[in-house]
């Protein structure tokens, strides 16, 4: 098989696959809250199908990994935290100072639910696990959880958030990081503490 | 507006909306594994956008939440670890013994990875949340989760795995659970310890 257009044009790729993820979770959105007559559904049901045969007319084998582009930078855009081409991710947009600090802004809505109105618990720990293990980064190199400890002072309303992480200190491959979870009136909704490891190769 | 179809008559609606986002959350899947042509790739963009316009022709507004049934029972259709109608969702299907044990097997393909080929440790913490949070679930009520502690004692690798949680002791309205998550080969991945909290209108 040939190289995946991805790996050969990354700018082209992006610009193909970005628009058509954003329109998935437009739908993945609407699967949920539609109220669409019964005929509507039956026919835009049909056109996911047709969809779905389109893509999958050449398929990657197993999952899309961590690619690299020409110049050596990573391509996680199946990422399920960050990944372009990755319909469950919000996505997150992680900014990372130099000091190792994370900061993500981030809105979720109806498909994040967990109890009526508010973030699933797990989604909150999925967004934390992502940005305290950013700051663990080094040289664009991912780093394992260790240990990750949420927790929960108040309900996460649904609606625009921001992730905050930051190292409390750091021994040997390992980061001991912390951070929060600020609901949409700023207030702190999770508190978070982790341990993230870098494997012997990003050292 | 009148009510919601999915509440006037929930079987029905599940038999037109379950397979529709079945359909969905194979697209989802493709959208990160195509290597279709470009010409395929914006076909099949067309066609999920006329699919969202065709669905979000009357929506409800905010989020699904967690309807009743006729019956009184809970209809968690939006939830994202186990609603029938996010495509988000594996989803779980969460057994619960009387002695409140919860165990649930579930497949994660592509669109869960984090780490190359693993899954990512926000979603190992979804569904452990989700599962051991049903350990505390009393008369169908939602339990909120107070703490959550993972230990990630090694790789998740995409594929079949299995979550199982237990109730460790109740004190009160507090429920402490324990649990992990069993990768493909049976063993241990990640280890968890919750503390889960019901509501005042739960007890």
């Amino acid at each position: 098989m040939s190289d995946p257009i991805s790996v050969a044009d990354p700018e082209h790729a992006r610009a193909l696959y970005e628009p058509l993820t954003q329109s998935v979770r437009r739908l993945v959105d609407l699967t949920i809250r539609s109220e669409a007559d019964d005929d509507a559904v039956r026919r835009a049901h049909r056109l996911v199908d047709e969809a779905a045969a389109l893509l999958g007319s050449r398929v990657a084998p197993g999952s899309f990994g961590i690619r690299s582009d020409a110049a050596g930078r990573p391509m996680p855009w199946g990422n399920v935290a960050i990944g372009v081409r990755n319909a469950i991710a919000p996505p997150l947009d992680v900014h990372r100072d130099s000091d190792g600090r994370a900061t993500a802004d981030l809105v979720l809505g109806a498909p994040y639910e967990g109890p009526p109105g508010q973030v699933h618990g797990g989604v909150c720990a999925l967004v934390l696990d992502h940005v305290l293990g950013a700051t663990a980064h080094h040289r664009h190199q991912t780093a394992f959880t260790g240990t990750l400890t949420i927790r929960y002072v108040r309900p996460t309303w649904l609606g625009a958030l921001r992730a905050e992480a930051w190292i409390d200190r750091e021994e040997g491959s390992k980061t001991y990081a912390v951070g929060h979870l600020l609901g949409p009136d700023g207030e702190v909704t999770a508190q978070a503490e982790g341990v993230f490891i870098r494997p012997r190769s990003a050292r």
